[in-house]
């Protein structure tokens, strides 16, 4: 059996908002970095977080392990949002401009979706609009096997 | 003029031990996430990390952003080693295994030095030495102009 | 002077559709792939081709090698279109679905531009608007300095 | 049952010389790059590519898509040396210095196997030993499950 053959079977649920709230808030590490929830559906989420003094780097800027971590929450949500699992398995992140100060947006967007395999691109704007950085993610699926 | 042509300039200093941990501890981010700093030398860095709740995911293991974090970190303090500020503009990171506790280290060594641009790869292990991530990033150096 | 603050200079020219058409003709290495150009707009561009039994790996299907170029050459026309020089200084491709046959096609589309440096999405698509694989890319510009 | 926890299991075979030989022949897009094949091991290998015209692009430098393609074969034939299938998911190249002439060699490396994914880094050099460009790419392997 190929496993990039298999149909992609519906999905056996989809996360309603209060599961996908505790999805969310069972994320320590996204919590503790001051990131918050704006919107999930079906492959794609949206996150914000405003910037605090704690997220700079050495620069002043804040730190690129901040803004990915930000883009990697985006990321987390839209590919856990068909109810099956997914454990990031790779990403990619191009930064275009340093981000300064207030409110920072994750959006992702799903890409490709396969029964073990999904790619999802992340956008992270400032709040004037300004692009800031660009993210690609790859998630490993645990899909039960089909009997 | 064309930049990839010109040699690489000597560095007009190279950071003492004392301007690394001026660097590091300037890295507000880096301090709040619990990243120690191990060792800087010329294009080489190791920081480390103990692994707390906070830094978990949904899934209960560490999350990417803070394994991002860590090794982040080791390629900042890698890239500007050699007294030329270095700002990352991109980095792609593989998860091979899942960290669940103990101590992680980061090595970052140098590839290729350009005046402009350099790239880095780091290696996260835990304290078993098994193979948690690769990280690879480039940076763009604000090398001065030759007059 | 920061190089990431200078404003973008408004390009001194724009590619023709006869300047893009020589630019891609130069491109020793698309045609030998059996690359076309179908389209450039300024940060944009779509390139096609046909898939022969010259593109196979080993697995039978088209080979990484060949998604990379037709994708690097849509990125290479999209961030050559605003009349600088752009050298691709790393890229990122994910793959989603093997390709088989008949004609593919890759969309670059800008994501950031900057004097100095600037990012595309390249996403390869078959026939059946199948999506195969989805590609990141960055340039180092040679924007000629400000006097 | 939790894939990333399953021992990696002994392969049940190695590729021998000649089974690698037969594998890269298989390689239709490598040969009519011009790839040669110098030395597969289990988890790497060594390819090599003399710069022809066709390989390059408009600047008249060696082409991204050739570069990637060599690094890539390199990939495969380190990715597939263990007798499990192994097909490319994602890569990321980073390009560090223009290539002109004469033989380019790229050395894949393994940095972990897992039973279900592994992960490479690729090195690829001219013949003065400058290195070139580095290459970081994961495969998802169709090892056969336990029974």
């Amino acid at each position: 059996m190929n496993t990039f053959l298999v149909p992609v079977p519906q999905p056996p649920f989809m996360y309603t908002p209060e599961e996908s709230a505790r999805f969310f808030s069972a994320d320590a590490f996204a919590r503790e970095m001051g990131v918050e929830l704006v919107m999930v559906a079906p492959g794609r989420a949206r996150v914000k977080m405003e910037v605090a003094d704690r997220h700079r780097n050495s620069h002043g800027t804040v730190h690129g392990g901040a803004l990915f971590t930000l883009a990697d929450t985006a990321f987390a949500l839209a590919s856990n949002s068909h109810g099956v699992p997914a454990a990031a398995i790779n990403a990619h992140i191009s930064y275009m401009k340093a981000a300064l100060r207030g409110t920072l947006t994750a959006d992702a967007e799903e890409f490709a979706l396969n029964p073990k395999l999904a790619s999802y691109t992340v956008q992270v704007t400032d709040e004037n609009g300004e692009r800031i950085a660009i993210f690609q993610g790859m998630v490993y699926r645990k899909t039960p096997r089909q009997r």
